[in-house]
């Protein structure tokens, strides 16, 4: 699957998606792994809210920010150089446990996909599936 | 399963009860992953020690600060903010190898379920265990 | 399998290994899940370039600089407070989708392996591939 963000930090969250997912792949116990494709995105939970999403945006933020020298832009000149930091401290994976044919989190809880690049991107997120 | 936890960051070593259940699932190769439920806590591994459990509280603390003006504060005035920030960077989940019915980890090296909440939790933790 | 790497932070990429790894499990879609064994290393995924992988470095040292006090070091004078607490933050564990027998990653980002000891560690990663 894909979702479309905004330049970096930006998050949405993805947790309906996913349920739809499970539910077609007919899986009612097992687990979820989800990882984002490409260096500069990322995926965690968060209760989706905007009041959480702006606290989480400026914490990526400090801690590689934006502003700072970089050594990756130094060579590559592409402006991203926190974007790659930010996405690496993140992690690129997560893996939630299925039960009864839906993700098992908590009720303010959702999985959101993080673009950390420095210009608007479609983030593709590979799904596996396991159990029974 | 779940774990008794103080007021955030607090944390706890599950891994002699993670290794219960591996035992009990008679798995003797494969992977176990787990997620906290709820967006206001998170998992990972330390040499659990009362030294190591100090210094991870503080750097938590460092990267969101209880004191700090946060956006799901002014809306919701439930005071923890911060919470949800830590959580969400050190992330819900973990998946590790079982080999030969236990955990492959480090001799030195805990499971720890952390909670980030402003308040004590009865934190759950969703275990799937895969293998064979 | 094992990757060798300098004092901390230190870190390689294992890319390459897994994929053969993939090969030779003869699983060709699934997933993969990964875990560092010991409680100062870590794993995550980077475009693997001099570049990053200095910025990433920095980024990590600022989370728990090598300089402070910590309260493991006062009770063991083994030097690595500050490793056991940046592993910590950054996790111990991955899970990437396996899409035609390799890893689902994008075309710059690598799997890379982090020693956060203050000495030269060969680090061991266990490796549980799972799918048909």
């Amino acid at each position: 699957m894909s979702v479309s963000l905004g330049i970096g930090p930006d998050m949405n969250d993805i947790t309906t998606e996913l349920d739809h997912l499970i539910k077609r792949s007919k899986i009612e116990n097992g687990v979820l792994c989800a990882n984002v494709v490409g260096s500069t995105g990322s995926i965690t939970s968060i209760e989706f809210e905007p009041g959480v999403v702006k606290d989480l945006k400026e914490a990526i933020d400090r801690l590689a920010p934006p502003g700072m020298p970089y050594a990756h832009e130094q060579a590559w000149h592409d402006g991203n150089g926190h974007s790659h930091v930010q996405a690496a401290l993140l992690g690129p994976s997560i893996a939630i446990a299925v039960r009864n044919g839906r993700l098992r989190l908590g009720t303010w809880q959702q999985v959101v996909v993080i673009n950390h690049d420095n210009h608007a991107r479609n983030r593709l997120i590979e799904i596996t599936i396991t159990g029974v």
